[in-house]
């Protein structure tokens, strides 16, 4: 299944919904009218396990063309969101896992030649994600370092504690793109939550492509054009740690939860590390994309610095 | 008020209440007595806001000495848990913060010399956070230089974006005590994540003291022992980067929202600075104790690596 997170009109409350060629498909509305509970939440969906990725893969089949009333809506209708509005923890990020990407941070940000012995995590909080077309906040006061990294972001399906690397992809619910984005100039004392951690910077999306249907994770193309032009070209099959040794390593010693999302880490062709180097402003767009997933493309916007003095709720 | 979550008895539900004297009070149950809805989770109590505090404050005071049916029990007959069990997102910790500790961290770990001109943050998952009393896992495979940090823990009260530092405190809803467990072998490229971040590294506890009854943040003694000797001893008038600086550093792009967790930095006394050096080890007891808040007992256990190779659900 491809699933999204959709509103139907501006004001309409978020809900799950799975791409049927140009259609969203409703997954509880189409569920109630079978009879068989489905939830309007993406975790909720997450939350039911595996088997409910087949049982509603077979739903859809058998209503393909025969939508009940109200559950189907033409995809260019919608807007969609980002497919986990709002993690339930921070997002881990794997830093210099692919090696020309190692070479050209060594050579203009702090971090070291040598490939990394294990892999390098960081973190996203929830407040970072935006969906397609959302815009990625630009706030000169804080940045003119600010830098784009296509990804392919693993959701996990099941609680993962101390797996082992060959069971390691039966915890993987499905795969989505993000986009990484990090003000360079803003990391501290080496860690990168600040750089990396803003508002707005993680788009997130377009759909979530369940596992059983991403074909082989680590043989897709990715790329990022910024205003149109190609910046950052590669393959998964690059990565230095792959999915399942991700999953091994975290999950040694941190639960790895349903929900949670592992961004994998960005190839060549970041902005710091062009000669000369470029940076994002306000009015640029960038798209990211993976294949057999899509693309996620969102504008870059300035925002001011002014501190609010009243009392936010 | 000092808030609690509790179970009454092993198998009952995790509810909120307010301690007072050697009572533990449930809220949910004598605003329902009062006629006044209250929640049963810290979380909702801290979404409804200030007034909360203050109505729930004057029920209490209105209350006394004649507690309704079922209301109250004996602190000793229950069992608390983390005052926040499952945070909503990674915590936020601070590094260096404490300028003897910035001096003990450079001559044993890889940290800078000099000050940090800005607050080194970094991220501990929801999944570190355990209770007071509860096991903090000692997995010897990955681990042979496990930690202390005593910290005094900001619990914030409303949602905070670019907040100046004259209104920071506004935002704070309260106050405990968090034990900064680090495995100081498994920092990665000097990302902090994986060595603060495994689960039990966050005892977290034992009670709220919610920002009125907390008295002066920055003047309060804290304390580490190990085994019923003293290794940290402080006060948080020394803190580097005060709580509204920290505030107003992480809201000018990061939103901080109701219930997030900043923990404050360690003073001097950390095993990794001491000489020779000193680790936590199976067997263990840690006391950690922030003065007006209380003590944290936690013991540390072993654990074994064994992968799973079974499905966990």
């Amino acid at each position: 299944m491809r699933l999204v997170t959709y509103r139907a009109h501006v004001n309409a409350a978020a809900r799950l919904g799975a791409i049927v060629g140009d259609l969203v498909i409703d997954l509880q509305y189409l569920g109630a009218h079978a009879g068989q509970a489905l939830p309007a939440d993406i975790l909720d969906f997450i939350d039911l396990g595996p088997h409910a990725v087949t049982s509603t893969t077979a739903l859809l089949e058998s209503y393909a063309g025969k939508w009940p009333l109200n559950s189907a809506l033409p995809l260019v209708n919608v807007r969609l969101l980002a497919p986990i509005p709002k993690p339930r923890k921070n997002i881990f990020g794997i830093g210099l896992n692919y090696v020309e990407h190692v070479e050209e941070s060594s050579r203009t940000l702090d971090t070291s030649k040598e490939l990394p012995k294990q892999p390098v995590i960081f973190s996203k909080p929830p407040t970072t994600v935006i969906g397609p077309g959302d815009a990625i906040e630009h706030n000169e006061a804080i940045t003119r370092q600010m830098d784009w990294e296509v990804e392919l972001a693993v959701i996990m399906g099941s609680r993962a504690k101390r797996v082992g690397e060959g069971d390691a992809l039966n915890y993987v619910f499905g795969y989505t793109v993000l986009n990484d984005i990090s003000a360079r100039d803003n990391r501290r004392a080496g860690q990168w939550i600040y750089s990396k951690g803003q508002d707005t910077y993680a788009p997130l999306g377009p759909v979530i492509v369940t596992a059983d249907e991403i074909g082989d994770p680590h043989n897709l193309k990715l790329t990022l054009k910024v205003n149109g032009v190609e910046k950052q070209s590669s393959n998964t099959r690059h990565l230095l740690f792959n999915i399942p040794t991700l999953i091994s390593d975290i999950s040694a010693g941190i639960t790895l939860e349903p929900g949670d999302i592992i961004a994998t880490g960005t190839p060549a062709g970041v902005g710091a590390g062009r000669t000369p180097q470029e940076w994002l402003w306000p009015g640029d767009v960038v798209e990211a994309w993976v294949e057999n997933i899509g693309t996620l493309r969102n504008p870059v916007v300035a925002v001011g610095n002014e501190p609010r003095t009243g009392k936010s709720q």
